[in-house]
């Protein structure tokens, strides 16, 4: 064994890392990390082995002796991804695990068990998180999630981060870098109306009864596409991601790690109702907002026709994968096929939040 | 499926826990969180059924086809577990998966995965991040730990959230609900080392160059005890736990666990050479201090005797299991067998670090 007092960093190493977190921001940092445990590894031993996707994907995934187990994490922070002057304890419980649910849809496999972190502040009432533990449980029950531990720590801000846990028998994953060229890109669902509560909400909006629910419900009670993912998975898909980061952000994260590039057409793209009713930019939230937790796949015509008929949701085709020329891009049309411009944005920490890059 | 927009918490359910975190502490607001989660999950589930440990033991466990999974979540918060000031970032890294490589070593199981969730302010510096995880990679490839995933999130402070996933082939876990009355009580290696590097760090104490690295040691870079802990389930030991909050507190766990009390005789307590040199009230920092990492175990004078054999560790009788009258109690004795005054105390977040109650 290394002994632990030999424990010190070689510092030419990491002199090209000389900057602050707010500079290299969230996608760089992670990067950095994938690195240097890449140079220190030990490829040999059976962990390591047997692991089939690891950092930069929804979900890491690797060999037992019978399936694939699969374990991703999530959080959310006080003020930073939510606020308790908007949102219910019982919605934060529900919202916290279906974050993580959607990462296991997006691989396309079966959610099992949870762990539940909280890092809270002393002053918060007990029943608060009581309330939150029962939105949880709502959610879990529905997708048979079983909470099989945790920790519980004291801190000045109230944070939550669940790791769960899946499962996936004989069929393939769905990954981020399996999209062909040629491939159609669809999505379930509707898109924008988490961003259309979120601008709401921030905005005090007021508007009528049925409107304002709706956008509620889509900003903090997604429903996580489980099963859909696992359909997606048995018609023969390989590419897919949840909507979390924003439709063209997450569209880059697939054609990033397919190498290749994507047209979208953004007049097919689907805006729910009710934010064409109450927004006037409702193209930009469907586009850049995040959170809708639909899915995002890429597959042949005929697969996608399949698709439409095995689902009980709505699914979208809006637009192509395309060869990759130069770096990976995402074009946006409209009808009549002009280019329209657009922006490479989408959620990133470290970069006050939402990070700006005009496409190509 | 329940629907989202039933989501609402009967008043009347939860009247009984209308009080502070700050009240009701750490251990109560998990039995609290237990009730809650047992009083809505759905037991027919698979996951539940295949469940056999869940929240309130070192780790949580399932079957698989094959196997039993094993799943530990344990944090570092900055201020609460950890000061930047004394501890360097390798340390951090190091000392962040040794707690939880630890929790899995309790149960006498094989760590394998590791999901890291990093909440960070964005002022710091790239560089510390890495050094963080050279630090963690150090340990993780001493015990063959692969960093599967994780996330990382902006925070106003550092905290350090950790999943460590293991597995158990053959044998039969190690609990703390499963010592029994008669049991001898052991520990492996020494105790007090980390609360005297604490204690030297806390009030800036200098100490020869020998001992203040050896106290740091002890403090910062722990070597968890999974061989040993493997060593434990196969010469037939049941119940364990990691000395985590402290030799006293963490035998009261055993014995709220299993429904028994202990007597200790403290003069057998193996306290660390260098804290009996260092510190007058060295007994106590064995007794109440924590963060040793050492194992505590029950088990029969025959198996303890094999088991100081298997071992390269010391191992040594400290007391006994014995008869719950009343409460579960842990009395302290000297070298006469008499009684002499103690305290139920460790680390209990919320109620302002460690919380005191007299022993009976």
């Amino acid at each position: 064994m290394g002994l632990p007092c030999h424990l010190s960093t070689a510092p030419d190493a990491i002199m090209r890392y000389v900057m602050k977190l707010s500079e290299l921001g969230e996608f760089g940092l992670i990067d950095a990390i994938n690195d240097t445990i890449n140079e220190s590894r030990v490829v040999t031993q059976p962990s390591w082995q047997k692991l089939i996707i690891g950092i930069g994907d929804d979900a890491a995934a690797w060999h037992t002796d019978t399936s694939l187990q699969l374990a991703t994490t999530d959080s959310l922070v006080q003020d930073v991804h939510f606020d308790l002057d908007t949102i219910t304890w019982e919605e934060l419980g529900w919202k916290a695990l279906a974050i993580n649910l959607s990462d296991i849809a997006a691989m396309g496999s079966i959610p099992l068990y949870a762990l539940v972190s909280l890092f809270l502040p002393s002053e918060l009432e007990t029943e608060d998180i009581l309330k939150f533990y029962r939105g949880m449980m709502r959610l879990a029950g529905n997708f048979g999630v079983a909470i099989a531990g945790g920790n519980i720590s004291k801190a000045s801000h109230i944070i939550i981060s669940i790791t769960l846990l899946g499962e996936a028998q004989d069929n393939p994953l769905l990954k981020r870098s399996t999209a062909s060229i040629g491939e159609q890109i669809a999505v379930t669902g509707y898109l924008g109306l988490a961003a259309g509560g979120l601008k709401m909400l921030q905005q005090k909006m007021a508007l009528e009864d049925k409107a304002s629910s709706t956008l509620r419900h889509g900003l903090f009670l997604p429903v996580p596409r489980v099963k859909e993912g696992q359909t997606l998975v048995s018609q023969g898909v390989k590419a897919a991601i949840d909507i979390s980061d924003g439709l063209v952000a997450d569209l880059y994260h697939i054609c990033d790690a397919s190498n290749v590039s994507a047209v979208i057409r953004t007049d097919m793209v689907p805006t729910h109702p009710t934010i064409q009713a109450c927004f006037p930019d409702y193209l930009n939230l469907a586009l850049y907002g995040g959170e809708d937790y639909e899915l995002l796949f890429t597959a042949g015509k005929d697969t996608v026709e399949n698709i439409k008929h095995a689902l009980d949701c709505p699914v979208t085709v809006i637009g192509e994968i395309t060869k990759k020329e130069g770096t990976a891009s995402v074009k946006l049309t409209n009808g009549k096929g002009e280019t329209i411009p657009g922006e490479r944005k989408g959620w990133e920490h470290f970069k006050n939040g939402k990070s700006n890059t005009p496409l190509p």
